[in-house]
C-alpha cells in the first residue's frame, strides 16, 4: 500500500465531539479556510459561502455552546448573483436545480478540505446534520439563494476515540456498473456492524425490546428511516430550500 | 502561516485535464478509494458507492475516452434499503429529501477525500459537472435511490497548469452572520476576475460582442445562467432525481 503524511491523515480520521475550551488561532483558522477555497469549483465561480461562528451567544443559538468553532458550508448563489447584477447583466434562472445540486458539490468538497486542513494541524472535527435543517436565515441572516449545504464543529480534541470500522470496500466500489448484491454478500457487508448489538447494554437492549427492537437495523430502520423520522429530518430541509428559492417544484 | 505537507498538497490543487496514458496501479486506486471511505459519514451508514470506470467501451459510453480513471460518488439508500429489509424491516420513506442531502454530503466529503489522496500520489484530478447530469441508470444500471453526487477523472498529469485564482478570502468568508456585501465589496472582490477578460483574443471577443457580451460577468450570465443554459443543465438533474425516485415533488 502506498502511504505518505496525507493518507496517514485522512485514515487517522475520527469525529471528535468533546473539545478542549482552547480557541483556535487566527491564523490557523485561516489557513484552514484558505485550504477550503483552494478546492476545485465549477467553472472557478465558487458557488459557496462559509459562516463561522464563534460568538458564545449566536453558539447557543445554533444549539453548540460547547464548540470553539462552527463552520458552515453554504451553497450561495447570491453572491454570484450580486456580481453579474452589479455589471448590467439580468440573470434569469438562478433557482434552477443546477445551481443548488453545483454549490452541493462546490461548498462540501470545500468544506472536507477544511476538515482535512483542520485534522492537520492537530485540530478535531465532527459533521453534524442539523446544520441542514435549522433555520440558517433566522439564525445567520442568510439571503435568498444560500443554503446550507454542511455544517462541521472544530476545535482542540478532548477525547480520543477509536476509528470506526467502516464497509469492507467491495461493498460501496463498483466496477463499471452497479453490480446488485445478493442477500449473502448483504449479509457479509453488515455482518461487522450487526455485532455491534452484543455491545449494547442489558437495561437498553430491554428498552428497546418494548419497541420491537432486537437488532442494529431494526433500530436503524427505527431511529432513520421510520416515516415519521424522515419526515421530521426533511422537514427542515424543505423549509430552507424554499426559503432560499430554489425552485425544486420543477420536479414534480 | 501554520503548515506542512497536507496544507501545502490542498494549496497546491489545480485541475488536471490531459492525463498520460498509463494505468492507475490497482494499490494505488484502493489506497485512493479507501482513504474515501475514511471520511466522516453520517450514523456511520456510509451514504454512498463509487461506481469506478475504466473500461474502454464504458469510458467512451460515458464522454470520457481519454481518462485513465472516471470515479462517480454515487448517493446510495438502496445499499442500506437492501440491508434493512434482508433482516425482516421494513423501511418506510427511503425516498425522503433528508435522505438525499445527508447522501450528497456523505458522497462528496468521501470523494474529496479520493482527490485529496490521489494528488498526493502524484495524480491529477478533474471534477466534471456532467456526471450529475447524464442519465447514470442507462450507463451504469443504477437501481433505484442511487444518485450520482459527483464525478471525477483520475490520473497520471500530462500538463502541468498554474494554479487559479480564488476571491479574496472575505469574499467567501462571513463571521456569525451572513453580512450582505455593498457594490463596492462585489467590484473589489472580482476586479481580478473582471481584467480575465483583457486576456480574451481579439477574434474571441468579437464573436462574443455579436452575442452582446463585452466582459466576463457578461459571458458568465449568457454561458451558465441564461434561461436555456439553467433549463438544459437542470433537466438531467430532474431526470436523474425520477429515476432514483427521490421525492422531491413535496416541496412544492
Amino acid at each position: 500500500m502506498p502511504t505518505n503524511p496525507i493518507i496517514k491523515s485522512l485514515f487517522n480520521h475520527r469525529s471528535i465531539r468533546k473539545f478542549k475550551p482552547d480557541p483556535i488561532e487566527p491564523e490557523v483558522l485561516e489557513t484552514i479556510l484558505r485550504c477550503g477555497t483552494r478546492a476545485a469549483t465549477a467553472s472557478n465561480l465558487q458557488y459557496y459561502s462559509f459562516v463561522v461562528v464563534d460568538d458564545p451567544a449566536k453558539k447557543k443559538a445554533i444549539g453548540f455552546p460547547d464548540v470553539p468553532v462552527a463552520i458552515f458550508a453554504m451553497v450561495d448563489v447570491y453572491r454570484i448573483k450580486r456580481w453579474l447584477e452589479t455589471n448590467d447583466t439580468v440573470p434569469l434562472k438562478m433557482e434552477g436545480v443546477n445551481s443548488l445540486f453545483t454549490g452541493m458539490w462546490d461548498a462540501l468538497i470545500a468544506l472536507q478540505n477544511v476538515v482535512v486542513a483542520a485534522e492537520s494541524l492537530g485540530l478535531g472535527t465532527c459533521y453534524y446534520g442539523v446544520g441542514i435543517r435549522m433555520d440558517v436565515r433566522r439564525h445567520l441572516g442568510v439571503p435568498e439563494y444560500v443554503f446550507a449545504a454542511g455544517l462541521v464543529c472544530i476545535g482542540y480534541p478532548d477525547e480520543d476515540p477509536g476509528l470506526r470500522s467502516r464497509l469492507p470496500l467491495e461493498a460501496v466500489v463498483h466496477r463499471n456498473g452497479y453490480h446488485i448484491p445478493s442477500e449473502d454478500d448483504i449479509r457479509r457487508w453488515y455482518a461487522e456492524r450487526e455485532r455491534t448489538w452484543d455491545a449494547v447494554q442489558k437495561d437498553k437492549k430491554a428498552k428497546l425490546a418494548e419497541q420491537g427492537i432486537h437488532s442494529i437495523p431494526q433500530a436503524v430502520a427505527a431511529q432513520k428511516f421510520s416515516e415519521q423520522a424522515m419526515k421530521d429530518r426533511s422537514t427542515g430541509i424543505i423549509e430552507n430550500l424554499k426559503r432560499a428559492g430554489f425552485d425544486l417544484g420543477v420536479i414534480k
